[in-house]
């Protein structure tokens, strides 16, 4: 068992040495506060991993990555908000060799790569976009302009980063920034998000660390169930530090790809509260999964989270039409540690009431459902679905 | 190829020979111009076919219709609304039959079945309901009343009635009432749907029709992706007309379905337009079901429809997040009569965009989807969301 300690910092991707970035206006976002078009860089070439949406129809950046040879490395993402290149055919991808191609007459890059967010099926304006390598700083270390750059409908900037410290003394930093807030969803939430580091990771681990922290982070969380075209999370690493511990990194990892999920999710259009749906007690695990999942996306759950309504009913029901193996006998539900359902109770009283009524009042709960039918178990994270959600979603053109 | 002919009546239940209703108030509603308790009954014995939810957590009623043997006949269908007698157990079951019990000491019946629709978690009010005999008037034909009774969040009542005239001039009549607003869903409307007739069917068509014609008509449309405790539906047959044909009735019975599907489709809770999802061209019927299904679930696509946003964009992620094969290329989308996307026809100019937006703004529409990948096809019906149905949804309790 290895020894070591993670430390938080402050300050987002400026933290890792040998990254770089930056954000600037083009006049796609109306707001000429906030960017829409940043980079991440690196001065060496980078081991690069990626995770893309499970959409069928994916953008033409994950398609253009895809062309690269497996085992690439690159030195730069460029990231776009307004536009997600999505459903653009052959020139979307034409676009961005167009792009890339005036970007090399600024600097030199290697493997350059793309991720875009924003609405579907409008072409790139590729004029706007090149126009920004004219005034982007390519040494800048400007994350929050970056984190604010990539944002749509989020109401705040996701960054994060952290110190490991080994125990020989030995440290490296990973550091990342995400976006997203709408059409969360387990399959894959839509987001972005852009993890780098300096740790000496072996391009094996980082293909699987990325993969299980995905599944332990953005897949369990859902706002509104459905899987956008764009869905990307890149882990580049420059391994300038030298050092690295596997267990270490893949502890780091995780509980700062959980720490976005949670911000997202917080973030979720409209929201106001966030709940863990922890299914135990299941036939299997991928039996709890399904009931967990339903939860966390039943409009009808999600409707009474709002009206902080503590009746049991809804939540029953959902289970039930999950189609897992469950009886009326061996169901027990807890609000946190507040009986709500079981055989022998089944009508709350009003005192009862009264505290889940407070329970739910809070930001974060959990609803814990156990089958009682075997050793599966599942948590998955949802949130409520309030008036905003709809006017947002009615209002904001995907 | 027989002929016949179908004619709408008015009056609803009233209208078939032999069956009668009526219902009352006993309290359980507060609002007292609303009866809370109904029946439909015969004057002779009934063949009687049922649907039933898909839901693990089948309500008491349903548990105890299954305890009669497979071909009984009855002459007694009892209604509540305002408790659901779902996840109650054996009591639940129990407090029918002393429900019952108490029924035949004023009426004779024979194997009287039960429905129930409300709030779940709760017993039954046995007094209350029992109160109701002594006021309910067994021979009245008050379908308008039994209508209004079995409501919950309907915002109006519905009840179809129609006459079957056969090519010798014998005639049939058929007549439905039935309520269900909100937690629809394609795996079984949550709806409670009863269907008499006076037609000489035989009981092996029942069953079969009755399938059929639900498959066709209210497991296609979705309000919310949810799926009750409750959901019946039940066709009963006094066979007193001694008139019947076999294409005739399916084509009847099928249309009524439909229609009352429609209603309630219409009645949507908080829903403005109803929405034909049609997706032909996919490999096979289970994967247009699966993309249409998708479709009328999805809540980006509910919120396009109620902000009248004409970007195709949520369509295409949408087919594209169900898991369907298809491909940029070969997908097709028109709204009714207007090319909306194919992959020489990406962007809408401000002139079709302006057609879309009017297409849109109509209160029935279709969105038709060809996948171009092979001839399965399948039209799920749904509906917008908006700020009503979260209103209705945070404050009423299920």
């Amino acid at each position: 068992m290895s020894n070591y300690t993670i430390t938080p910092l402050e300050g987002g991707l400026a933290n890792v040495p040998g990254f770089y970035c930056d954000a600037v206006n083009v006049g796609m976002r109306p707001n000429k506060d906030q960017g829409d078009v940043a980079f991440i860089r690196s001065d060496t070439l980078c081991n690069i991993s990626a995770v893309f949406t499970s959409n069928t129809f994916q953008a033409a950046p994950i398609k253009h990555f895809q062309r690269y040879r497996e085992d690439f490395q690159t030195d730069f993402v460029l990231i776009n908000a307004k536009n997600a290149n999505a459903m653009t055919g052959q020139k979307g991808i034409d676009d961005i060799d167009t792009i890339m191609e005036a970007l090399k007459k600024k600097i030199a890059v290697t493997n350059p790569v793309m991720s875009s967010t924003g609405v579907i099926g409008y072409h790139l304006p590729v004029d706007k976009i090149t126009s920004a390598f004219d005034t982007l700083d390519f040494t800048a270390k400007e994350s929050d302009k970056a984190a604010r750059a990539i944002m749509t409908t989020d109401s705040f900037k996701k960054e994060l980063a952290c110190e490991v410290t080994l125990e020989n003394g030995e440290r490296f930093r990973i550091a990342a920034i995400c976006k997203g807030a709408g059409m969360i969803n387990p399959a894959m939430a839509t987001m972005l998000c852009f993890i780098i580091t300096d740790a000496d990771i072996p391009k094996t681990d980082m293909k699987r660390l990325l993969k299980e922290g995905t599944e332990y982070s953005f897949n369990r969380i859902s706002v509104d169930g459905d899987t956008s075209t764009n869905d990307t999370v890149m882990l580049l690493s420059n391994r300038q530090s030298g050092a690295y511990d596997k267990s270490a990194f893949a502890k780091a990892l995780k509980q700062m790809m959980f720490d976005l999920a949670m911000m997202i999710l917080r973030d979720g259009e409209g929201t106001n509260k966030v709940v863990a749906f922890e299914v135990t007690g299941a036939k299997s695990d991928e039996e709890a999964q399904r009931a967990a999942v339903a939860l966390s996306n039943s409009l009808l759950v999600k409707t009474a989270l709002f009206g902080e309504d503590p009746n049991w009913g809804r939540i029953a029901s959902t289970i039930g039409a999950s189609g897992v193996a469950c009886s009326e006998e061996k169901l027990v539900i807890h609000y946190d540690d507040l009986l709500i359902y079981s055989d022998s109770f089944r009508e709350l009283d009003p005192k009862r009431e009264e505290e889940a009524y407070k329970i739910m009042k809070q930001e974060r709960f959990t609803v814990h459902c156990d089958l009682g039918m075997g050793e599966g178990s599942y948590t998955a994270y949802g949130c409520d679905l309030s008036y905003e959600y709809v006017k947002i979603n009615a209002e904001y053109r995907t």
